[in-house]
């Protein structure tokens, strides 16, 4: 029976094609409305000051600061009111000593103004004069030109992935198109001669192909393109001919299945077939997933998942996904969402391995308990009916149940 | 000076959403490959059983179990080899006793077969026999008929967000269309004399809209539609045109700004000229963010968040998410992703209020250092260079240094 070639904890496996794989997709200048999820392709410097003008943190009055020492409850300051500074509009309103103006949240201040007293430290007297019953330091209440930003400032690095606040921070700047890096293309080779397309009434011994779906889904998810590729055989030839035309239009490639020891499992064959380095890893330290593959072909990165689903998943957001990220120009993905649980059942391991079971969460008194969902890792039902994943790391012989445990949500 | 009205915590607010909002957004058949992060309008029963053979769980033999009882290395029992099962064909070997046919992971048994020995338990001794070591029970290394799903189990409740795996698993059972609720549309109102499109230079006095940025990213990412509606002026009449139209052709309104007490503000005015029952909130014990509003006209949910971005998303995330899914038929949204870590700077609060703190994460010796971003909260930039949350619970007086903390991340 053959052997698998380089087994490598999950973390080693990623370095591999860190070490291998030098190029990024290529940057395209995009509008930055449609640009959330994406990664920046170069670091954004900010075009002008941020705020443009000294803006009023409250609705009140602006003020020359001074004219306000000393006030209080008892020994109000008296001013006099010489206008207001309307939103929107150039400031026509100039203070002399002992004068003040309206000012709104987010407006400007009156010329000679150097800081806002809030309207709740106010008393209006009559049409032309208010009472202010604090003093104001100056500066106070006031956001200064360029304090938020200053122009020619970073604002963001290179390989950052675009959040819905930096959306509206580059807008504030005027900055409406931004330069990110294409997303990769990821090209999947299902193979197994028991495939039918999903809308086929399967033949005896036959089966639906699901991999294709699910892996295309966790390629979204991860800012990927994915380009299914169709169904390939239990053939040499076939299967090759799939992934040279796979290999030919995407970024990355994944074979789903084909990829253990056994004579019908021809993936790691084909991709050595395919170019230069070829399989660089085969065998993964972790339960599901330990008949994966890890090679690179001309600078592309290329995978063999197992068939089973639940080994798939757990191999595809061990190396796919941080793969996808990194061809985007980010190095370090997005945390994925976690809960903290109690698990109510021993997990088994062992030492030199990591194990990923999924959980099924429910709520006792309040705190989250995590459910291992042993059953047959070959269900595919297994990763429906569970909420998340819980890692036994490398180093662990096993959980115990009362353990604190962080599940990552699917 | 006019007072806030109905002053709630969040969770009070959002259950006047959900006890004043009774209608769903009507379900549509849509293709299972594109439903990735869509809502399920209906319990989804499966039409078949799974796997609908029996199915091994291993490369080996597939044998009648009783034939291997009391097999070891010391005492092999021979069987006679008669074919093999062809992955993707109909079953044409039958076995009598002690015979044996090759059986493949993922493929079908012989017929009369009801175990499989791992290929690893055998011993090849010619073309047509060999060893079995280690005896099997009935049933050992086959996963059943409708082991997986029964036909018509529920496989996914109504209001489950389809994730990966569930793409997937409906595939298997052939469902190749899927009823989900249609993504709720949100029209988006950004008011203030002082705004312009992020394309133009600001004159003196303007700034660039960037809320209605932040806000369609945010709907999206809640699988929302955004539905922007452009700037509306300080004028009630300017407002109110935008409201109404706004509300008409979608599932949900939310006004940017104005939602203060100040007499700039009048979006409570504008909901409440709109229809019945009109403003149902006016203040959120939160920090930043008390100046919200919640109302519902004529069934439809309206918000006035406040213009300042750090308050527009802390709110955003506590009201209008929920009911984007809530619309959607999904009473409870997934989890945000959060990450512990340790909190490097006390946060003061006050009890009674919720404050939202936004933190910058770090590592020191390997663990998460959570340190508060304080800055005015009118600073744009303060969500851009942070990289999630702290929640400050209504009932605590402040959070501590080094206490551990829970991190939503952005």
């Amino acid at each position: 029976m053959p052997e698998f070639f380089n087994v490598l904890p999950p973390a080693d496996a990623f370095e591999v094609v860190r070490a291998n794989v030098a190029a990024r997709t290529e940057p395209e200048l995009i509008a930055t409305a449609d640009a959330l999820n994406r990664v920046t392709a170069s670091e954004v410097l900010s075009p002008e000051f941020l705020p443009a003008f000294p803006r009023s943190t409250m609705d009140g009055y602006s003020v020359r600061a001074r004219d306000t020492f000393g006030a209080s409850e008892g020994m109000p300051a008296y001013m006099e009111v010489v206008g207001k500074v309307a939103m929107g509009r150039a400031v026509d309103v100039n203070l002399a000593t002992g004068q003040t103006a309206e000012a709104y949240t987010g407006g400007g201040l009156a010329g000679g103004a150097d800081a806002v007293v809030m309207v709740e430290h106010t008393q209006v007297v009559n049409d032309t004069t208010i009472e202010v019953v604090r003093s104001v330091a100056p500066g106070e209440n006031v956001v200064q030109v360029g304090e938020d930003v200053r122009e020619s400032e970073p604002i963001l690095p290179a390989g950052h992935v675009l959040r819905p606040q930096d959306i509206g921070g580059l807008m504030a700047l005027g900055v409406t198109e931004v330069n990110v890096n294409r997303r990769p293309r990821v090209a999947i080779v299902s193979t197994g001669d028991e495939l039918v397309p999903p809308s086929e009434k399967p033949g005896a011994g036959s089966i639906r192909d699901i991999n294709t779906f699910t892996i295309s889904s966790l390629v979204t998810q991860a800012g990927g393109v994915p380009m299914p590729q169709g169904l390939a055989p239990d053939e040499f030839e076939a299967q090759r001919e799939a992934a040279v035309s796979g290999i030919a239009q995407a970024d990355i490639l994944v074979f789903s299945a084909g990829s253990s020891v056994s004579s019908r499992d021809m993936t790691a064959d084909v991709i050595g077939s395919l170019g230069e380095p070829g399989v660089l890893v085969h065998g993964i330290s972790i339960r599901p997933g330990k008949p994966s593959i890890v090679g690179v072909i001309d600078g592309k990165p290329v995978f063999g998942l197992p068939g089973n689903p639940v080994s798939a998943m757990v191999v595809f957001g061990l190396l796919v996904r941080p793969t996808i990220y990194l061809l985007s120009g980010c190095p370090e993905p997005p945390e994925p969402a976690t809960v903290p649980a109690r698990l109510v059942r021993d997990i088994a391991s062992q030492t030199g391995r990591e194990d990923h079971v999924p959980v099924k969460l429910s709520r006792q008194d309040g705190a989250l308990q995590a459910d291992p969902v042993f059953g047959k890792s070959n269900l595919i039902y297994t990763l429906v009916r569970s909420d998340g994943m819980v890692t036994v790391p490398l180093d662990a012989g096993g959980l115990y149940a009362g353990d604190e445990v962080s599940v990552r949500l699917y």
